[in-house]
């Protein structure tokens, strides 16, 4: 069984990093490879070697196949990571790794290949018997055999465009007296956008929550699941908020999806770490999604309720090595959120906003977690995604994750740059996520940028209270103060605004 | 039932920000008071409300009670978490606490006050048959009933002044035949010492460990324990790395020993948190030491393997709730390490290395725990316990733990002060602790200065090319370099350097 003695970790910021991190603690060496735009992050200086590949645009680096593989050749590279994004989903890659002899920290080209598909990825699902959304597998024509399936799987229905994207296309039928009218919209309006006016039919969630299952198998066949992740909160389609468990599932619906999610891996004989996407309905029926061939962005939330390294299961399975772990082993201990910290303005459309780290002061302390990959005074990139950090709590229940996020999201301190966290702390203060009555429309439901409270009255009266005592060369620490009075008033402005940022 | 609304922490540093964190996510406000030396600590700017009590030296600020009390007064504080250290295990606070109306986050005065006294500890104790050190309850004189109580223990013995400390008049007797020479000398020097000659017998223990056990106690007699920390590298009689649970025990000694932790909680009506320390030899026979009445510093390993937030229990059990959880829902999971980093020069004597914190950057990622209470540029005061931090990682297993704290500590940026990090890391690799070999004369027998290798090979091979990229201004940062295998060689030194501080 070959040794991993060296990982290049394909990919830059926070998971470049955590992947490294796991492969020091394991004795292996690490090799970073960086774009012109990523020369001062830290993955750089963590690494025990780095080489800059090329410009900042990812087709000249972070995708650049030729020379990274390059790299590994000249560095005597044992395997590679992909992390998340860039070529972590690439087929072709994985591929061209195996062919240069080298060992990919992932499942199989093949398995990439067909979960890469829609249609393929469902075609080898339906063998197992895995719930999907109901409707037409192929595209209808036939009106009247439409309508016949559109009151077989129950109103409202969603009529889809099949060459379709951005919703072109799409209509939702409430009622079958709706049906003629939606329907000649749809296909009207898909023949004006795509040229091509052939639809599909499915069932239409009213309130979907989107939750995925974890999944870990090796290379001789054996899969188990590590529980679910609930990620409903998004914001223009992309999870922000992820927590584990969920808070909507009951212990049977668990077992259920679970087993469905090993049977979606095994129906692509699966390895490595993959995540099986599941829409659940208000009555808690689910249905298969689509499954991701690679370590996804919320992982940590598992991590931590179920102690399992999941890069450390990675690397081990990518040696050639049986699993360790048996899904009788596993057990849920207490609950774990995470949140994703972008560089983006909530007020304005979660836009992203670009700019310097002025101030960048992470949290700490018990059950919280950070996997960044920035630093105070550094730029953030524009040629990349946005997001500075990943903030993860870990508590006894669901209640305890809660607070400590407020509490930690209340101690970070970023200027420079909008971020996502006023945003974040408005959901966990908000009754729907608190009580698990949220689903993906969360934010169209329930949020507007008049809600988020930048400042409190507080906040305002300590910040006049340091306008005024800079006037008024008055500042505790520029003067002993002996009194304990005025101390105690005069810090209180410090102690609201480490509070406040 | 009181419920505490706004809590004043009667100390400093780290564990005042760690105790003031779980009040925040348990909605409690918190009042900080701070010397004239801690104005600008992180605790004082953390807190709701911080108040100056007093000049730098401990007895006019973190020792007066008279002015804490007062600051509570007028705050309208409703209970006190005294810490560790300070007024903690002084019962005459407690009490002062008790009478000004306010809740003590700590055990009745009548506890600390028994605890107090090894006499009264030891009394109290026998009442439950509690396993002590085999000797003479009282200072002897007989000579001939001494050799009778010596023969009866077996050698090796200790002799010890009645009066005694830091060593004086204190003799290991290793057989029969040195027992009237080594006593004779052993009286003499208590003579001289304390101008009492009085001494007591004990069994000597050749190669002790340090264990205790983390117990919990309601106010309606119900205790519970949280399993053993294991605390024998010390150095100067002081621990510095400490961990849960020990790997010297077994299943039945942990419940043994648990057992007789909850009886000598029993025995003084304990209740809050509080430590029961244990001496074991290498039969693994262990002995009553004395119980701690407070929140100990290693705490955080407990509860990292418990996932119980010791300070929410404490501040819970304060407010008169009975105990949340039984003895048998309590579970040991993975393995925790703590490293106590303290501003000390490991290569003299572990004296102290008071300084700036010129460069301060913390460890992080998954399973890794920082409790600390400094910034980068703040100075290390002179008039406190020099500790800087307490590192804390987490893992499945031991052996995952020293990986992981290992990684760590490479991690770890600190310049301007020696630490014990590096000491700390000859630890983490050093086979009698790796094998559980070690005892509490780990440091004497294993430890020389000259076997911290601060600069490996390969970090002096940096700093050369660190130097001559200076020489020719072809540093990375200041210019672009587009070809690969330079900047692989140029950037070598900013990973190798990341690592090594």
């Amino acid at each position: 069984m070959p040794q991993i003695r060296k990982i290049l970790v394909a990919n830059r910021g926070e998971i470049a990093l955590r992947i490294m991190r796991t492969a020091r603690e394991m004795g292996i060496a690490t090799v970073a490879v960086f774009s012109e735009a990523d020369r001062t992050s830290p993955h750089v200086r963590y690494a025990d070697e780095a080489v800059c590949i090329g410009a900042a645009p990812s087709s000249e680096s972070y995708l650049n196949i030729d020379k990274i593989l390059k790299v590994c050749a000249e560095l005597n590279v044992d395997a590679i990571h992909p992390g998340y994004g860039f070529l972590s989903e690439n087929a072709g890659f994985a591929k061209r790794v195996k062919e240069a002899g080298l060992i990919f920290i992932g499942p199989s080209p093949e398995s990439i290949e067909v979960m890469g598909s829609k249609l393929a990825a469902k075609q080898a699902a339906s063998r197992y018997n895995i719930p999907m959304v109901p409707g037409t597998p192929d595209a209808i024509s036939d009106r009247d055999e439409a309508k016949r399936i559109a009151n077989s799987i129950g109103y409202p229905i969603l009529i889809k465009a099949s060459a379709g994207g951005g919703g072109k296309g799409m209509r939702v039928v409430e009622n079958e007296a709706e049906f003629d009218e939606q329907m000649d919209r749809a296909v009207s309006e898909a023949q004006a956008a795509f040229g091509d006016g052939s639809v599909f039919i499915e069932k239409y969630i009213t309130s979907p929550k989107h939750i995925e299952i974890q999944v870990l198998g090796d290379q001789y066949g054996h899969i188990i699941h590590l529980f679910e992740r609930e990620c409903s909160i998004q914001r223009r389609h992309q999870k922000v908020v992820e927590e584990a468990p969920s808070i909507s599932i009951t212990p049977e619906i668990r077992e259920e999806m679970g087993r469905c999610a090993v049977d979606v891996a095994r129906s692509c004989n699966y390895y490595g770490a993959g995540t099986v996407e599941f829409i659940m309905d208000e009555n808690r029926n689910f249905y298969f999604l689509e499954m991701n061939t690679r370590l996804q962005v919320e992982h940590p939330v598992t991590e931590m309720i179920t102690g399992v390294d999941l890069v450390k299961e990675m690397i081990l399975i990518a040696e050639g090595q049986p699993l360790r772990i048996a899904q009788e082993d596993l057990q849920i201990h207490g609950h774990a959120i995470e949140i994703r910290v972008y560089a983006e303005d909530p007020a304005n459309h979660f836009l992203p906003d670009i700019g310097t780290l002025h101030t960048y002061v992470k949290p700490d302390g018990n059950g919280v977690r950070v996997d960044d990959g920035f630093e105070e005074g550094m730029e953030i990139p524009i040629y990349y995604d946005p997001m500075i950090a990943k903030l993860i709590t870990y508590g006894e229940d669901r209640e305890t994750a809660i607070r400590k996020m407020t509490r930690a999201i209340d101690e970070y301190q970023i200027s420079g740059v909008q971020t996502t966290l006023p945003f974040c702390r408005f959901v966990m203060q908000h009754e729907a996520f608190v009580n698990g009555s949220f689903d993906t429309n969360f934010v169209g439901r329930h949020f507007h940028p008049d809600l988020l409270s930048t400042k409190t009255d507080d906040e305002v009266a300590g910040l006049a209270a340091l306008i005024s005592a800079l006037l008024n060369d008055t500042l505790p620490e520029s003067k002993p103060v002996q009194n304990e009075e005025v101390s105690a008033n005069a810090s209180k402005w410090k102690a609201r605004r480490f509070a406040a940022y």
